[in-house]
């Protein structure tokens, strides 16, 4: 029997996933929460904008993961035996760039900058440079539109430039001291690997092309001139950056002497080139063409392949079409919703909060599951977190219409469940708009694996049959598949991602499939519900009313300043 | 001293007001809750719809209360004396019609129709009649659209015909033991003054001009052919309701011996005509010309008079507009909102329950009363009941946009409390916008008396300041003013309403002015509301929005059918 580790670097901790590579069998696992900060992360009371995590937790939570997965999978199966671990790979979240010095080291964890958040990792949902992001939007609207064409339009206070432009406004000393920036999907392989030549450094091409305007296009990362007129500081980091990214069929290099010893592992074996999270989700979900994966959490991300020999047209409002950011030898496309879970979330714990009783999730769940589709007169936009697709406009609001004196609490959480589900077929259709064809829906994530009647109402509002990926745990697949890849058949892994896919992804047998008559009247929903979105959310459509959102917020931050 | 008796009979019980003519000083008061069915309202579990009265309890409820509201008067005023009281003035609720025999004995108190509540009142509320409702409609718009004109273009299901109609469909007996059918209002002064001689009897203007379709425009109450095609019987009962109505400054008739000495009271005091409980509220809050009384509880009823003299066109979307159904001498112009204190009680009971502590009133209200206009970013729409002014269209819904996942309930309560105000701004405009000046705001009603940031917020919204009407129950007094002017200034009442309102009624010290930058900033947001007011209500006015809700109610029907 040979296996593989997937490390998944989440917001909150880390999973360790040991997979049998010939069945997909998980024959360990380990969480492990990062220990500094609140739930791991580093925030500021004085900016709510700030989201940092220590690098040292990184390292911490790696030894710590590996050995109590293994532990674990000893104790599940008595002959297991750590030597059989052939590859390893990794995912995280992202944008989250860290600052390192000349050997690769994260300035956090020199003495200088230890507690100094400036030097730490970045994390993705750290928004301090939104005044910067709007600044990068403004010169690549004026000078390179073509990069802002493959990623929705506008460049993200989350991603890559607008973080490292912010610390260059903000704090210089330690942009001084940082030699380059590092996403937290490449530095991980790299200490793995030992990678302390700054040179030799393999940057992933998820993170280059989602969060950092690298294309081959346009020769890779953008122009040097470019950056400099942001800051010539930025303009200094192009050259660190290099012109070339890899995908995860390509190794890092091979687990050092170091490492091997601290983990119980194989010297040598071969570590994979990072991704983010979502995007190994999608692989250990099984995405082929015409599949699409979705990734329900407080968010959703939608990822889609179609091969890199296509003529694919750009798509309005899809956040990033990338070569290679899923598989290699594809283009993988990223949408998403900018809140799922984070709704009912929002509206159990913070607006209906009657106790475990009557506002829970199940027993909402329970009062409006026998509801049928139209019966409560309500129809919602899942807006409360701004649209990240199809619009891409953060500054777009939630919306509630149909309420009666009679609308209970649970007509209400229908509603927005519904809401979601509409908005996930607005995602779905705008890529069949563009011959992107989607002929099949595979879910994963907590609320994929815990809510039968959510999922049927997915199926019932897209008219699609919604599959559930068979792991509970696919971020994780994903990571452990690519290390399965860059170990290769002849060494216990496989060769390529479509047969290491095959062995050791699946779906669960109960499948949801959508009711006719309840389909037909979402139809009639969904008419209603474009017609809220296109008023509300697509500029000049409705000329009263496509500003009101706009106009609210503007008035609440006029008050509020 | 001399005094008079104010009986304001309500939906859940009766009120008695024992007044000082000469300082409208309240010497007495009682309550007196209707003995039959949940709280005074016989309903039917099979039929929501339905909603009556046993008028054996308006007779029980008149005996009682006035024997208690002399014991409150004696209690508090040791030397108080029965025999200063000069007249009684009485209101109801309405359209609130019940079938009488030829002595005028409401069929209910026959041992045949006792437990029939065909038999019964047919309170206001009552919606059997919803489809006759419709009949008579699309009758009138047909052969008589002027008949519609002046009451806002359909006719209600809450209306005379519409029930009557309704019996002669489900209860024919009792409708051929029917004599005629009178109004509440016009039974208890008929009762009070003995008047068992139906040729006699008086039927009152307010009732008449805004439920029956009255106007001295084409002749009275409406044409006999026109009833008779809805129903030959209907155009009989046409034969029974005269050609007459009359104000409040008409004495049905003197107190009969029985009654008085029932009562405790003087023989042969007068007996001004009834009216409804509304229209005699804006008489006890001191109604003029340029004033607008709003009468505020779990909806709204906004009163405006225009001296009959004037050349008045008529208002879209104004109920009513009715001579004499306020004041003789003045147009009566009825507007209001279909929720008020029902939208905040829908909020508070049903979707945000959070117990004592958290969710009440009380807490919400504490916990927005110190934030700014537009700092919630929320807009609301006051539409949970329909909208009864400037629409006049049940058929619309609630509408809540502007949620973010920090939303909190204290700001969606504010906001709904904000999209009352802006509503009742919309009804102020329209009247001004038809040359009837609003220039003062004079507010009754349990929320106007308690709650001191609503009335803030609503002079902020209208820029206005908002009076608030000095007695706690303005309707009661209003009928005792009724009561002085029947019985002149010579016994001891007054010579006509303005000099008894200048005596009786009065405002409080405490007035709401509104502060000038939160008028401002209302003012931005009333022109969103108006977006979305003109949007989601005015037909035609935005194509792909203006049927939005009424499909939800279209589709919500289909599936409960």
């Amino acid at each position: 029997m040979n296996c593989t580790i997937g490390l998944d670097y989440g917001t909150n901790s880390v999973r360790c996933l040991i997979v049998d590579t010939a069945t997909g069998e998980e024959l360990g696992t380990s969480v492990y929460d990062y220990p500094t900060g609140e739930a791991g992360i580093i925030l500021d009371a004085s900016d709510h904008n700030l989201a940092r995590q220590h690098p040292r937790d990184y390292l911490k939570s790696l030894e710590d993961s590996v050995a109590e997965a293994i532990r674990d999978a000893k104790s599940q199966h008595g002959d297991f035996d750590p030597k059989r671990i052939v590859g390893i790979g990794v995912d995280t979240t992202g944008s989250t760039p860290l600052p390192v010095d000349a050997n690769g080291t994260p300035l956090a964890l020199l003495d200088d900058f230890r507690d100094n958040p400036s030097a730490m990792a970045w994390l993705w949902k750290d928004h301090t440079g939104h005044a910067e992001a709007a600044e990068i939007t403004d010169l690549a609207k004026k000078e390179h539109p073509e990069y802002l064409a493959k990623c929705g339009g506008t460049y993200s206070s989350e991603w890559f430039f607008s973080k490292i432009l912010h610390c260059l406004r903000t704090d210089r000393k330690v942009c001084d001291a940082a030699a380059t920036w590092v996403e937290h999907s490449d530095w991980i392989p790299a200490v793995l690997s030992g990678t302390d030549d700054l040179s030799k450094l393999k940057r992933c091409r998820c993170a280059a092309g989602h969060k950092a305007f690298f294309s081959d296009a346009w020769g890779g990362y953008p122009a040097k001139d470019f950056l400099s007129k942001l800051d010539p500081k930025l303009g200094d980091l192009r050259d660190s950056l290099g012109n070339t990214t890899y995908t995860i069929d390509t190794a890092t290099g091979g687990l050092t002497d170091a490492w091997a010893s601290k983990l119980g592992l194989q010297a040598g074996i071969p570590i994979a080139m990072g991704g983010f999270d979502a995007h190994l989700g999608a692989v250990g979900s099984g995405i082929a063409t015409g599949s699409l994966v979705k990734i329900l959490g407080t968010s959703s991300c939608d990822l889609v392949i179609s091969p890199n020999d296509s003529n694919l047209p750009d798509i309005p409002g899809i956040c990033g079409i990338v070569d290679g950011s899923v598989l290699p030898g594809f283009f993988g496309l990223e949408a998403g919703q900018s809140a799922v879970g984070d709704i009912f979330n929002w509206f159990v714990n913070t607006i209906c909060p009657d106790g475990e009783q009557a506002g829970s999730h199940e027993a909402l769940t329970e009062k409006m599951a026998h509801a049928q589709p139209g019966q409560s007169g309500l129809l919602a936009l899942d807006w409360n977190n701004g649209n990240r697709t199809v619009l891409v406009d953060q500054r777009l609001t939630g919306l509630l219409l149909g309420q009666t004196l009679h609308t209970r609490p649970d007509e209400i959480y229908r509603a927005l469940i519904e809401a979601t589900a509409f908005g996930a077929l607005a995602i779905i259709n705008r890529f069949e708009e563009y011959q992107v064809k989607v002929s099949e829906v595979i879910n994963c994530g907590g609320i994929a694996e815990k809510n039968p009647i959510l999922m049927q109402i997915y199926a019932d509002v897209t008219g699609r049959e919604m599959k559930i990926s068979r792991s509970a745990q696919t971020c994780a697949l994903g990571s452990a598949i690519a290390g399965a890849v860059v170990a290769g058949n002849a060494a216990g892994g496989h060769d390529g991602f479509a047969v290491a896919q095959e062995a050791m992804t699946g779906i669960k047998p109960t499948t949801y499939k959508p009711d006719a008559a309840n389909h037909a009247t979402y139809q009639e929903l969904f008419g209603l519900y474009m017609k809220l979105h296109d008023s509300f959310g697509l500029s000049g459509h409705t000329e009263e009313l496509s500003q009101v959102m706009k106009d609210l917020l503007l008035i609440k931050e006029w008050g509020n300043a």
